[in-house]
């Protein structure tokens, strides 16, 4: 399926590491930040949202011979993985979600200080909107203002808000909301922002990847919470607030509907190399679910609250397999 | 002094205090920050940077009749008091200075909670480069970039971490590089920012005026410090960090500097506008010197760790006082 100008995944997360690297020594000063950056940043994680980016960007025929084109979308990459990593450090605060360690390591407040990671965050935050100025194209007023309303109190902020309100936990709506404003926001900038970047763009092509990036970030967090129920046995925790057990029908349902727009949507404009990184990801999920499958059905099959007829239907996973299957061929 | 083309402060002020309250009710969504933000941004302070700016485009003869330059130093102006209020929101937290009052009232993180604070502070971070983003001018590029350089991680958030850091004590350089970088900063983007929105530019314009607001800033913290010693008995944290009472030489010496290059400044450029806001502070601070000269003299004269033979001129206020006389004339 991959032909000539394909997104190399494995090349371009080194590249994108490279750049991010490169970046934190140039926009440190007298070390200050430095050591922080380099520890909060690097080794980079999946490097998911520059990759959608990249992908976005070549499918839709950017020139990564002009050098321009190749240094906007490079800036562009590396602002998304820089503003997921402030809004990481924030939320790990002991103001905020109060969580020692990320990624099996101390997080960043742990490790350096509370008064570190705040004027750290702030620093990332500040330096993601620096890097996306760096873009030159025609979009770029628009790039900024869509950025701004993704990741502000309108979007991404007020996404953090609702979680710690825990009005993310008082209806479905609210969940999606919060899903919505907290992932989804980011994942549309990054392949919305990328889009516009190519050359002659359309506005219902900008509103069908705006939609697709809204499905996706609401798939991902759905699903990160299904995959939750692979253990056998759940913390207390897991047990009151993952929605599958709760919310099951309106849960599956939901999924049902992200998962259906994807299928279409890549049905309709092809985007081989978004398919492909986003696929890479669908396919570590199921994974997960196939092999745990029978673990999940029996957490599921356990039912509190749970009124709707349609019980069974959405006990059986196997829609939602066949659907992820579709998205990773 | 005053002609046609003169700023009415308080007029102004009033303006730019409708224009905040008209933007945070825009810029907050289903009323989530909408109380935060009007408690921390209103009733509004001095203004003292939104005024420089207005001051400065009016003095290079921005045309106010034309719409989008209008709009454009209104929303530039905005978001110079929004970030400062991100500024203060963030460094009253309990990680950072751990204030619980400001300007009398309980601070945003005593009123609000935590993390509301922090996410409030984040998303008026975030919502003064939005608002700068909305300039609309030739040179928006470059105001935008020169924003990022003066508030990000080799600007203001460096000076919070030096003065958290307690570098800022360790020696006079580093004193003075803190209130350049935590202060003056600021005050250089207003200045130099709604400069660059006028016609005809030029870099060296742009340079006196960058010079400007680096003397202007670092004068504004050392007139501070120099009315802490109004008090009769200072507090025993006073006595320790006010630098008046341990660098007194070196304090007069780069106060005198300060002051001089602003009249050198006006005297050369005139700038009728922004010497009168700026002069109305200074005019301040010389009515607080003026009445309390004595006392404020009989700390000077209890010297400590003062090695410099200049210490009788020094103890002197004569000089200084003498320069705000011209400069507020």
């Amino acid at each position: 399926m991959q032909t000539t100008n394909n997104l190399d995944i494995k090349n371009a997360r080194q590249h994108i590491e490279a750049d991010l690297k490169e970046l934190i020594e140039k926009h440190s000063y007298q070390n200050f930040f430095h050591e922080i950056y380099d520890y909060s940043l690097l080794p980079a994680g999946k490097l998911f949202r520059p990759l959608l980016a990249y992908a976005t960007a070549m499918d839709f025929g950017i020139n990564l011979d002009n050098k321009d084109a190749h240094n906007s979308i490079k800036s562009f990459s590396c602002a998304l993985e820089i503003h997921h990593t402030y809004t990481l450090i924030h939320d790990d605060m002991p103001c905020m979600d109060d969580d020692q360690y990320r990624r099996g390591r101390l997080s960043t407040h742990a490790k350096f200080g509370q008064w570190q990671a705040l004027l750290a965050g702030d620093a990332l935050h500040g330096l993601s909107f620096n890097l996306i100025n760096k873009i030159k194209c025609n979009n770029k007023y628009e790039i900024l203002n869509y950025a701004h309303w993704c990741l502000g109190a309108k979007g991404l902020i007020l996404g953090q808000a609702l979680d710690l309100d825990h009005q993310m936990t008082e209806s479905f709506e609210n969940l999606v909301l919060t899903h919505k404003l907290k992932t989804a926001r980011l994942i549309q900038l990054a392949i919305v922002g990328a889009y516009l970047q190519t050359e002659n763009t359309t506005f219902q092509q900008a509103k069908a990847l705006h939609r697709l990036g809204h499905h996706m970030g609401v798939a991902f967090q759905l699903l990160d919470d299904l995959c939750e129920l692979e253990d056998e046995k759940l913390s207390e925790h897991e047990s009151v607030v993952n929605p599958w057990l709760t919310r099951q029908t309106q849960c599956f349902n939901e999924l049902k509907r992200n998962l259906e727009y994807q299928k279409h949507f890549f049905e309709k404009y092809g985007c081989e190399n978004l398919r492909f990184v986003y696929g890479q990801y669908l396919g570590k999920i199921l994974s997960i679910i196939e092999n745990s499958k029978e673990t999940i059905i029996s957490h599921l099959s356990q039912l509190k609250n749970e009124e709707d007829v349609e019980t069974a239907q959405a006990a059986s996973l196997d829609p939602i397999i066949s659907l992820l299957n579709t998205l990773t061929l």
